[in-house]
């Protein structure tokens, strides 16, 4: 058995340099961590394994509950939708055809009469729908959402919960009756964004309003969060779309107002996509000796390591569960981890995988009635006493989500440099930095503009802030007509 | 304003009888409720609507905790599975393979290099990963489950909820080192399929081993419990399948035991599917005025109705919202209809919903500290004192709980009719009966017999009961063998 130990022991510790090598960190944590399966053996297609699945299901509830405080109801559409709903908003059709995967057959050669593409998106399977129930202003505003998962056959190259081909993700589509109602809609969003993403997971992001040539297909407006990931590239958390009528006049959703005339509705959508924000969640918490998760999404939040010889097993055990299960009636998600391993080997296992708390407890805790408390996000211990453990191990779970978020934003600060010209933004981008650039328009005239910063510094424009103000000074770092708004450029990510 | 509410009024009455038609009882009250949506436009998918996902939802949190509790961890897979996958069985893909969707091309025109299934179940989806993710005695048992949607192209005809094209539902995959080990995971199961689908659902059941020819495709022994619909005719809910070694040898999946030497696993599977069960519920509880939800399950478990003139509006709505703030608190689902419709209105529109509670509140209740409590199930008040609220809801709420579960296993009781003879059979299916039947064998030689039974009577051999002791006594019913068997025989439901 001992032999076994050491073998196991020697496995787990984790150790890479998560800024200087990013990638190969991602990769090996996910691997070490059991997070994803690479070897399913279809491109871009990653069964996800315990560990990451339990907090993404911890992630998915509280963003269903936000949603649902906020007056939307879940529903859940088929995953199939037909080929000629597709084709029915001209921009969006451009935008998802190329990467729609296709059921043409059934069984044993039966072909179907029109195809069926799998999900990207579900603007087309829905708004049909909507067009049958929304009939009278009293029917609005109508705010749904679902959680499922949607397919794209991404071009690029694929990474766990970054980038999949299949991803899973939350689609919120709301009717209004005017446009004002909308605009407000895509407001709220953004703060439920602001609530979750960065709330209750810790992440910081600057929201944008994206450029014309970057909006999602046939949306009036796109919103946007973007973070920075560790190797300093910028990757899009959730983003919100202002439709306008474009969708409801593509898909006839009319209804009669106070005055009994007909008239078409303004929509919004919301995709918050629950695998990427886990997978933006752990780089940017992490550190070199693995995963680092917020107390508040972590699978178990406690775990317990139980110290003991064979003569004070029996007491040792007795006083954790006793631990145990007076944090399972706080609602602590506590494990006690009595498995046949050493207590070294165990601390190593639980700080790969990033359990926030750690409380280790033996014999001579036992008769001072205290246990030692581990924090993951700092590595130190602190012995406290065993009357309310579960209040002082829910206080110190604040504590560490508050640690890990402000370590973030300071990561996050800083990392924006003024740049107005090419050379600066190329230094910028050199640096692993932001660069905020004076710049001619957004609208779709500014396009040749952004595709020659592209080509010159391998940079995107991500839009203009909204939740900052930004004056425009001076002229667009290409064309040199005077600027109009402020923008941010970097190397994008996933 | 008023007319519109006399419009809504006359549209909100639901009256149909549930013995008498029971298909258009079940088609109407899917409509009228807005539990699905069958004008979606592809054959055998229908959107689930607010109402029924929000119950399902709970019942999937109902038997996801079951299913941890019992030390199974969640994970998903991808949606599609190589078809390579799925040939490596050659039962199960014989079984299958009539039924599956495939993708074979991406965008405009790109093939796939191997054709992909959308999942009809993910057998062959994970144990290509469980032949790579266990490899000692140490790794078991392994036991997970994941939450999906399937998708089997039926060819028979679909009902929402009953039988579709795509469904919801949980599998639960695990591995042992022994028979026994799985032989007790299949009676676990069966023990969880009594909890929730019984005890939380309210569902009676009977619980068989099915025959050889209606098993699992690749399984060594399928068990499953059968309810009974309105109509008489049986539905099978969850079932779960003794594999034995049939899959781990097709899929390589081995351990090293602890000499040393290589064997291959035992596995079972589990599949409950939410969306079937959700059907068979409110069918079995349902009546001639619509849904009766259990309390356990209702996705607003009270519903508020303010009753007021406009002088009196500001008090009864204070005191109302007082009441909605209080069962919140005690953890209730809660609405508070302060919609511009009737009193009467209303009361018919959440009877036809089924929710369990009514809270009926007017000037009257406010000044006595009081509040009606109407039973959707019996459809009757009482007067209860403000006091304790929330305490005498819960309480009600189990009693309600109670009652829909005496109600249908009245039902029930009574329905299964002893008959030795194909005259005796047909008698029983034509009042809606089970016949409970000497048989020779569910062995593969009782093949001939028990299709001369579905020629004569129309009538399904379900297998044996293994939740009652049945004696065989005298002859086959069919071949005149000597009966070494009890099964039950009946009419099949979607």
């Amino acid at each position: 058995m001992s032999k076994d130990k050491k073998k196991s022991s020697a496995t787990i510790i984790f150790d890479i340099s998560k800024e200087e090598n990013f990638p190969d960190w991602y990769g090996e944590i996910c691997r070490v961590a059991e997070l994803a399966e690479i070897r399913y053996g279809v491109k871009g297609f990653t069964p996800f394994l315990p560990w990451s699945l339990m907090s993404m299901n911890i992630m998915f509830d509280l963003y269903e509950a936000a949603l649902q405080r906020k007056s939307h109801l879940p529903m859940l559409f088929p995953t199939v939708i037909p080929e000629s709903n597709l084709r029915k908003e001209a921009q969006h059709v451009e935008g998802f055809t190329p990467e729609v995967f296709w059921i043409e057959e059934i069984g044993e050669g039966q072909k179907l009469e029109e195809r069926l593409a799998l999900r990207p998106t579900s603007e087309t399977a829905i708004y049909p729908m909507y067009a049958l129930w929304v009939r009278s202003w009293r029917d609005l505003p109508l705010k749904r959402y679902q959680r499922c998962s949607v397919f794209r056959s991404e071009v690029k190259s694929t990474r766990p919960f970054l980038r999949g081909r299949e991803f899973l993700w939350i689609e919120s589509h709301n009717v209004f009756k005017t446009y004002e109602g909308a605009r407000a809609q895509v407001m709220e969003d953004l703060e439920t964004t602001k609530e979750l993403v960065t709330g209750a997971f810790g992440i910081p992001v600057m929201v944008f309003r994206r450029t014309a040539w970057n909006k999602f297909p046939g949306a009036v407006d796109t919103f946007a969060a973007d973070t920075i990931m560790p190797d300093g590239k910028v990757i899009q958390l959730p983003s919100t779309h202002d439709l306008g009528d474009n969708f409801s006049k593509a898909f006839d959703i009319k209804y009669l107002d106070e005055n009994n005339e007909t008239q078409f509705a303004y929509q919004t959508c919301y995709g918050p996509a629950i695998s990427r924000i886990y997978g933006a969640m752990i780089s940017i918490h992490g550190d070199d000796k693995g995963l680092r998760l917020p107390f508040s999404i972590a699978p178990y939040q406690v775990v317990i390591v139980p110290i003991f010889k064979s003569d004070s097993e029996q007491v040792v055990m007795e006083y954790c569960r006793e631990i145990e299960s007076s944090l399972q009636k706080a609602g602590v998600r506590v494990y006690l981890d009595h498995r046949d391993e050493t207590p070294g080997w165990k601390y190593n296992y639980w700080e790969m995988k990033g359990v926030p708390i750690r409380v280790e407890a033996g014999p001579r805790d036992v008769k001072n009635k205290q246990a030692v408390l581990f924090r993951r996000d700092i590595l130190k211990r602190e012995t406290v006493d065993h009357a309310n453990l579960a209040e002082q191990v829910k206080n110190l779970g604040k504590t560490i989500d508050e640690n890990l978020s402000s370590i973030a934003d300071a990561k996050f600060e800083g990392l924006v440099v003024d740049a107005d010209s090419i050379g600066l933004i190329d230094d910028a981008l050199s640096k692993s930095r932001i660069a905020r650039v004076p710049f001619c328009t957004i609208e779709p005239e500014g396009l040749g503009c952004s595709e020659t910063i592209k080509d010159k510094t391998g940079g995107e424009v991500r839009g203009t802030r909204i939740d900052v103000e930004d004056k425009p000074e001076g002229v667009c770092v290409i064309c040199g007509k005077p600027a109009t708004v402020v923008v941010y450029v970097s190397r994008l990510s996933y």
